[in-house]
């Protein structure tokens, strides 16, 4: 801490409010007594507050098979609220009664099983705080659209404790017969979106999650199970999970051949991309977080992740990526987790800046810029890019988004 | 993981569900599509889902000055979802419009100061996973009550991730003057609570906190703003924060000397008692979540905390603490965070149990049974019960809350 009595560079940078001439009066609110306990048994937020999960209406055709943003710019920490939880729907929300609800493991085992809700929740836990993205997370960026805000920029993302039981536990059950190298997992909605998972990662971190941060899963995560693969993309992480099938082969379904496949420059797409590579965003400021008529002392925060590790390290730059200074990252730094990092700037008035951020993960891997993206795999592509962002600040603190190198 | 051809220790102890002769039916709802995504923009739990914040009719005269409890035997994982927080209003809950809120630091200071919430948000953040519990909680049970369930034995405890800025920033704006060593923080609601807090604590790890698991925090919790003290008992942890008077002494307010000051054998009351032990409770089984038609495996499941720092062990015993295992943490294991600790076990139907748990935290200290608490603190005090909790297991199956030493 700074000595008590000197002023600090914070203040000096002009974020200091008016000094009290005098005690505010005495509020409405601080005179009356207000509602008592359990008014709300099931709590909400305040009235005042009105962040949302938004969707982009010319971006698909319906709205069952469509998406929503988590609104980035209002969040804090490295928790998403299960109510602001982006959503990806592939066939719209079923309404599955949790005593009605089955999973079947079947395929390459010993003992085809078929698991109730109350027999997941009997066996061995595992929790875990991690990051879920869709793929498409900033793939109009990619293809040149300049989004409004970090919302859509990246808000395909958020931050949960899930809980539940490990594959492993699960297929322990069952019993593996020779060969078996592959899952199918493949969803109840009408959709039945069917995934093929690698058998190592089933036996490493995946587990069927029937909670998120201390509840039952939300309808729109999966209610009343889903499989959670932590660093895969999130459409991998099969919502409303009803069958497990073991095999000795890929499945190459629609959802992996026709979508969620890398198109590459020469045409052709890549087999499989199941990690999110290294990624980050700057949350604040951002166009939905402005400076207009806030010079002097600015936090500059946001949100790193990756899907192979921890963060290492966030380099944050404000001339465009010509100088970087290092920002703290927020305890905890959680494997495959978001992680929260924050530096000081000083901003004045009529000053132009161009905000990038640039991380690395434990495994050495960094984001390119969008040029070195493009060089790589084209144009046309749509999932996984994960290059450095930018933001500028325009001289009287309006925020906008760029695409520069 | 045990061999995939091995039948399981789980397995064996009969938690195997029925081998599937056939898959299931294909349900309704994958058969039609459900609504599809900002169906609700701010998103709510199942319609299947019950466990909802309670409260104790005959414990308080009125619902203003009162309390609710965390449904504790739904949480998983650390993180409590704010809409089950527990509660605790002395005046009930204020509606505070986030533009009129000021907090104002003055008294012992070189600049009297009165901070807007969009000031506080300017500030350099800090965010921390930590729990907060009422002293009171388990106060019943200390004086002989034997209340029906975990909800309402430790239901005055929570977890959440918090987010603001330090009160070491905010001094150090204000500067302070020579001899400030202890802090008044005051609500803004009708009651007024105000507490003293040593400015040791204040420039250690105090924070106020406008945001809670990733959003504004919820008008219970104190909206806009409320004071975080890591570690302290939840009172103190001041709700809709509107002063910050520094000085030289304690208050000694009504809040610190009629009530929640630890009475003790001889009839005088300790001055202060900040920090919550060690202490832990198992959340499953529990009254609420019996073993009735159950028997075979059980994983033994709960919550340990310590407002001193990390906790290092817990043991458990399912003999009323003849013998004792050592649990599995779950990892993150943070300071002055909840930790979730898992063991196996196996149950038959007839057999009695008397399940415990016994935490102990970095600096060595454990939970005390609750003959020795009684013993060295007699039973006519209501806070900072931490001893030894001991659940009964009936041969049916049926768990019931009982005391024994």
């Amino acid at each position: 801490m700074a000595p008590a009595t000197r002023r600090s560079a914070i203040l000096a940078a002009g974020a200091l409010p008016a000094a009290a001439a005098a005690p505010p009066a005495l509020p409405e609110w601080g005179a009356a007594l207000g509602p008592g306990v359990i008014e709300e048994p099931y709590g909400t937020r305040s009235r005042h507050e009105t962040a949302t999960r938004r969707y982009v209406p010319w971006l698909t055709p319906d709205r069952v098979s469509s998406v929503s943003f988590t609104p980035l710019a209002d969040m804090q920490g490295i928790i998403t609220p299960s109510g602001l939880h982006f959503e990806r729907h592939h066939g719209g929300v079923p309404d599955i009664p949790p005593d009605d609800y089955r999973l079947m493991i079947h395929g390459l085992v010993e003992r085809p099983l078929v698991f109730t809700l109350e027999d997941l929740k009997r066996l061995p836990q595992v929790s875990r705080i991690c990051f879920i993205e869709c793929p498409a997370n900033g793939g109009m960026e990619w293809r040149g659209a300049q989004m409004s805000g970090v919302q859509f920029t990246h808000g395909m993302l958020s931050g949960s404790e899930w809980t539940g039981v490990s594959l492993r536990v699960l297929l322990a059950q069952a019993g593996l017969r020779p060969g078996a190298s592959w899952l199918l997992a493949e969803g109840g909605d009408a959709s039945h979106l069917a995934r093929s998972v690698p058998l190592a990662k089933a036996l490493d971190d995946a587990f069927i999650a029937y909670a998120q941060n201390g509840e039952a899963v939300r309808p729109q995560q999966g209610y009343p199970a889903r499989l959670v693969l932590p660093g895969y993309e999130g459409n991998m992480w099969i919502k409303w999970i009803r069958r497990i099938e073991v095999g000795d082969r890929p499945w190459f379904t629609r959802w992996e051949t026709r979508t969620y496949a890398d198109l590459m420059p020469d045409g052709l797409s890549r087999q499989f991309t199941f990690v999110n590579e290294v990624n980050s965003v700057i949350t604040a400021p951002c166009p939905e977080k402005s400076l207009r008529g806030r010079p002097g002392f600015v936090e500059i925060s946001g949100l790193a992740w990756s899907g192979a590790g921890r963060v290492r390290r966030v380099d944050v730059s404000v001339d465009g990526g010509d100088n970087w200074r290092t920002a703290e990252l927020a305890e905890p730094v959680l494997s495959k987790s978001l992680t929260r990092f924050r530096i000081p700037w000083e901003w004045q008035e009529g000053q132009r800046a161009f905000l990038q951020s640039r991380a690395m993960d434990e495994h050495g891997r960094v984001q390119p810029t969008i040029t070195a993206l493009r060089a790589a795999r084209g144009t046309e592509s749509i999932y996984h890019k994960n290059s450095i962002h930018t933001w500028l600040v325009e001289p009287d603190g309006t925020v906008v988004n760029v695409q520069i190198d």
